[in-house]
C-alpha cells in the first residue's frame, strides 16, 4: 500500500462503511422480516466501490470523511436496491448475486421488492441526516436514482426517443443505469467536502468517466469471463441480445475506449494534487479489474 | 358547497393537484416508458384524499397552498407507488384498481416494478423543491414511506415482533400502512404553512386520527360492499385471513371506533376556527364514505 502514503487502506474505508451501514440498519425502525431482507441486500458483500468513492472524493476537496458517512451509505443502499429489484424475476431474473443467492431466492419474491423499497426511502432518510448541506446531497441521490431507474428501463425494455444509433442508445443506458451513482458518488463527496465549484465540477468529470468506464470493463468482463469467475451470470448479456460495449465496438476497440476515459479522469482530478492519490489508485484499479 | 363558506371546493383542489401531478411528470427527464407507466399509475383517478389534505393543512394553520403544491404532489405519488407495487403479483395480486386494469396488467411487471421506484425517488426530488423547509419536508416524506413499507410487511407477512395480541399487531398495520401517509400529508401540510410548533401538533393529532379512521372505515367497506361498488376487489382482506377491524371487533364496535375517531380529530382542530373548517367536513367526510 505505499502508493497510498499517508492515506488509510481502501479495506479501513470498506470498514467504516459496512460498519456504518450495519448500524443504519439495525438502529431504524423496521418490520423484523424487511429488516432481515434489507440486511441480506446490503451486507452480503460487494466491493463498495461507490461509498469509497464519495468518502475518497471527500478528502479529495479537502473534506473531513466522517462529514461524508451518511451521504456514502445512503448511495451505497441505493445501489443494492436497484440490485436487488433487478435480479426479480420480471426484470434480469437472476438467481445468483455476488456468488449466493439473490434476495428474492432467498427471502422471497415480496420481501425483495418491498426491501428493495424501503432500502430507497431509507437511504434519503439518511441522506438528509448529512451534518453538511443535507437537501443539496439528497437532491443528489434522489435524481441519479431516477436517472438509474429510467437507465434500466433502457436496458431492458428498450423504447429509446427517436431513431438514435446502436452507440447512442449505448450511450444512454450507460450514462444513466450505471453512471448516474458513480457520477453522484463523486459529487457527493465533494459536496460534503467542499462549497468550491470548481473542485466540484473537477469530480463531477472524474465521475462521468468513471462511471462510463465502469460500465464499458463490466460489459468486457461478461463477454471474457465465466460465470463462477464473475460470481454471477456471464454471457447473460450478448444472450439477451442487449447493447453492450463489445458488440457494438468489438473487445479491441471497448479495451481503447477503457483507456481513454481513464486518461479523462486523470487529468481532471490533476489540479487537486496528492489529495487525490486514492482516487487516482481507484481509477487504475477499475480500469485493469478482472472481476 | 355553503358548508365551505369562503374556501374553495375540494373539486377546485383536485384539479390544481391534477394539473401540478401531469406537469411535473411531464416536465421529468424520464425514460419515454417509464414516463407512461408514470402516468397510468398516477393519473388514473383517485380521491387525492392525502394531497388535498396537504393543502387543506397548509391553509388550516393560515399558509399558502401554492406553498404546498410540491410536498402535496409528491406525496400523491408515494401513495401510487404504494399501490403499484402492492397490486403486484408477488403482493396482493390485484388485477383492478379504481376500476381499471393495474399497472402491472396494463403495461407488463418489470414496468409496474420500475415506475413504482421511479415514482419514489420522483416524489422526493419534488419534495426537495418545496419552496419552505424543503429538507423538512422530504425528511417526513421518506420516513413516512418507510413507515408505509414496514405496515405493508406486517400485513402481507406478518412476522411481528415479540408476541403482540391481535389489536396490537392490527394496530401496528394500521397506524404504518395507511396512518403514516395520511399523518404525513397534515404534517407537510403545516410545516409548508407555519413554523408554529402548537399547530403542528394539532394537525398531527388530527392526521393521526384520520388515518386510522380511514382504515377502520376501509376496513369495513371491505367487508359489507361490492367489487362492482368500489371499484376494487372486496371481501380480499377476509378471503386472505388479514387482521381487520371488523374480524377482530366486529361491525357494530368499528363503527363506534369511527365516531371516537373522528371526535378526536374534531377536537385537535378546535384552535384554529374557521380556517380549519374545510379539515372538518374532510373529517366528516372521511367518516361516512361508502367507497
Amino acid at each position: 500500500m505505499t502508493a497510498l502514503g499517508t492515506h488509510v487502506t481502501d479495506s479501513q474505508l470498506i470498514n467504516e462503511v459496512e460498519t456504518a451501514l450495519n448500524q443504519a440498519l439495525a438502529d431504524h425502525l423496521l418490520a423484523p422480516k424487511l429488516r432481515e431482507a434489507m440486511q441480506y441486500a446490503v451486507l452480503g458483500g460487494g466491493k463498495r466501490v461507490r461509498p469509497v468513492m464519495t468518502l475518497r472524493a471527500c478528502e479529495a476537496v479537502g473534506g473531513r470523511r466522517q462529514d461524508a458517512i451518511p451521504a456514502a451509505i445512503a448511495l451505497e443502499m441505493i445501489h443494492c436496491f436497484s440490485l436487488v429489484h433487478d435480479d426479480l424475476p420480471a426484470l434480469d431474473n437472476d438467481d445468483l448475486r455476488r456468488g449466493r443467492p439473490t434476495t428474492h431466492i432467498a427471502h422471497g419474491e415480496a420481501l425483495a421488492i418491498l426491501a428493495g423499497d424501503a432500502l430507497t426511502s431509507v437511504a434519503i432518510e439518511i441522506a438528509l441526516d448529512s451534518p453538511v448541506r443535507a437537501a443539496d446531497i439528497a437532491r443528489e441521490l434522489a435524481a441519479a436514482t431516477t436517472a438509474m431507474i429510467t437507465g434500466q428501463v433502457y436496458d431492458t425494455l428498450a423504447g429509446f426517443p427517436g431513431n438514435l444509433p446502436a452507440a447512442e442508445r449505448l450511450r444512454l443506458v450507460h450514462d444513466n443505469k450505471t453512471g448516474a451513482l458513480i457520477r453522484c458518488a463523486c459529487r457527493m463527496g465533494a459536496l460534503c467536502g467542499t462549497p468550491d465549484e470548481s473542485r466540484l465540477q473537477a469530480l463531477t468529470t472524474y465521475g462521468e468517466s468513471m462511471g462510463l468506464m465502469f460500465q464499458v470493463v463490466d460489459d468486457i468482463l461478461d463477454e471474457t469471463q465465466s460465470t463462477e469467475h464473475l460470481g454471477k451470470a456471464a454471457g447473460k448479456d450478448r444472450d439477451a441480445g442487449k447493447l453492450t460495449y463489445p458488440s457494438i465496438f468489438g473487445i479491441a476497440e471497448s479495451h481503447r475506449h477503457v483507456a481513454h476515459l481513464l486518461e479523462i479522469a486523470l487529468s481532471a482530478l490533476q489540479p487537486l494534487g496528492n489529495a487525490a492519490e486514492p482516487l487516482r489508485l481507484t481509477a487504475h484499479a477499475l480500469a485493469t479489474r478482472t472481476k
